[in-house]
């Protein structure tokens, strides 16, 4: 893969890449959706590709899934990844990645609806998604900003509080995201021993991404 | 259903019931499982009924599972109610009903599974799960010992950090259940404006059902 001498991928390896993209967003799309019980024909039909060439790139339909669950997990972590790299301290950057994701749910719907979906494992304190918070919850307790005593216990907190978050926005179509996940994010923050002005203060900053608005 | 002059059921009506009740018994350990891409025969199988049965009762795969899923939340709000049946304190019943769903977790694991892999829209703040802490939550507001400005993403945060403190009870299947559950159930209290010296009062009070321990 690092290897510089290599040839440049010929046309069928190419094609091949494009199948297995086009079958992966196939499989957000269902899962988004929660139609995970179909035919492995439907899932073909929406990429349009041949039938056969499922089962070039994946044996089950759960692989598929999985699939489609881990690129969205790295999806997110990229996305906030960009839009965070400019902020240092680790709890406005704790803040600032709640502040988005609470926005995302309403924003990007595909990857909101699988994560609404795709049930607790995927937001495991252990797994992928939780590294930045995780991060940043232990910097911030290391310096002495946040009173936690148990940092798995108040990232699995957070996941939950962000997660059902976006279930009350999928309930509630006419209530204000940014509002939402701005006072979701001061709630977390006062529980792990920010007070409530730093808190305000930290919740109004300008979010990346976000016009400043 | 209430028609006292009705004739008993018959021995094909009970089998009927019989029947269903083994195909939802079988969709909820494979939901527990998280094998839900399963062929139909696999369900009857395990629900040691016929092939064609499957079919007199529920049209797909889907509707089994979500049948799965309805019963399981009512067997959780059924056993909650039982044992908070005494508990008459609006603040000490919400604080009951967390740390009680928190040692579910680990001691009832089906539905403990069940509700780590059903997704957020089980735990909907509107749904028949959360019920009960809604209702404490807004007696609790409404007598002045809760300090919340918006119950709905109260209840998000609260169903959130149940489910994924489940999530971190799998992962960690050394950490002790109930130590979790009340440190979890504190942390909400407490981000919900109760003092701390009360919460920790609250959290210790012999929890029904639990041998006093």
């Amino acid at each position: 893969m690092s290897d510089t001498g290599a040839a440049p991928p010929s046309r069928l390896e190419q094609r091949k890449v494009r199948t297995r993209a086009a079958l992966v967003a196939a499989g957000q799309q269902l899962l988004a959706e929660g139609r995970t019980d179909v035919a492995v024909s439907v899932i073909t039909d929406l990429a349009d590709v041949g039938l056969g060439s499922f089962y070039n790139h994946f044996a089950t339909k759960d692989e598929l899934f999985a699939a489609a669950t881990a690129t969205a997990a790295q999806e997110i972590v990229a996305g906030l990844d960009e839009l965070t790299a400019e902020v240092t301290d680790p709890v406005e950057r704790f803040a600032a990645c709640l502040r988005l994701v609470g926005r995302m749910h309403r924003r990007l719907p595909q990857l909101s609806g699988i994560l609404l979906r795709s049930g607790a494992p995927m937001l495991s304190v252990r797994g992928e998604l939780m590294q930045f918070p995780r991060r940043d919850l232990l910097d911030g307790i290391e310096r002495g900003r946040f009173a936690v005593a148990d940092p798995d216990l108040a990232l699995a907190a957070t996941a939950g509080a962000m997660l059902m978050l976006g279930q009350l926005l999928a309930d509630e179509p006419d209530r204000d995201d940014a509002t939402a996940a701005d006072a979701m994010t001061r709630t977390l923050l006062g529980a792990f021993g920010v007070d409530a002005g730093e808190a305000e203060r930290i919740c109004a900053l300008p979010l990346p991404g976000d016009g400043g608005a």
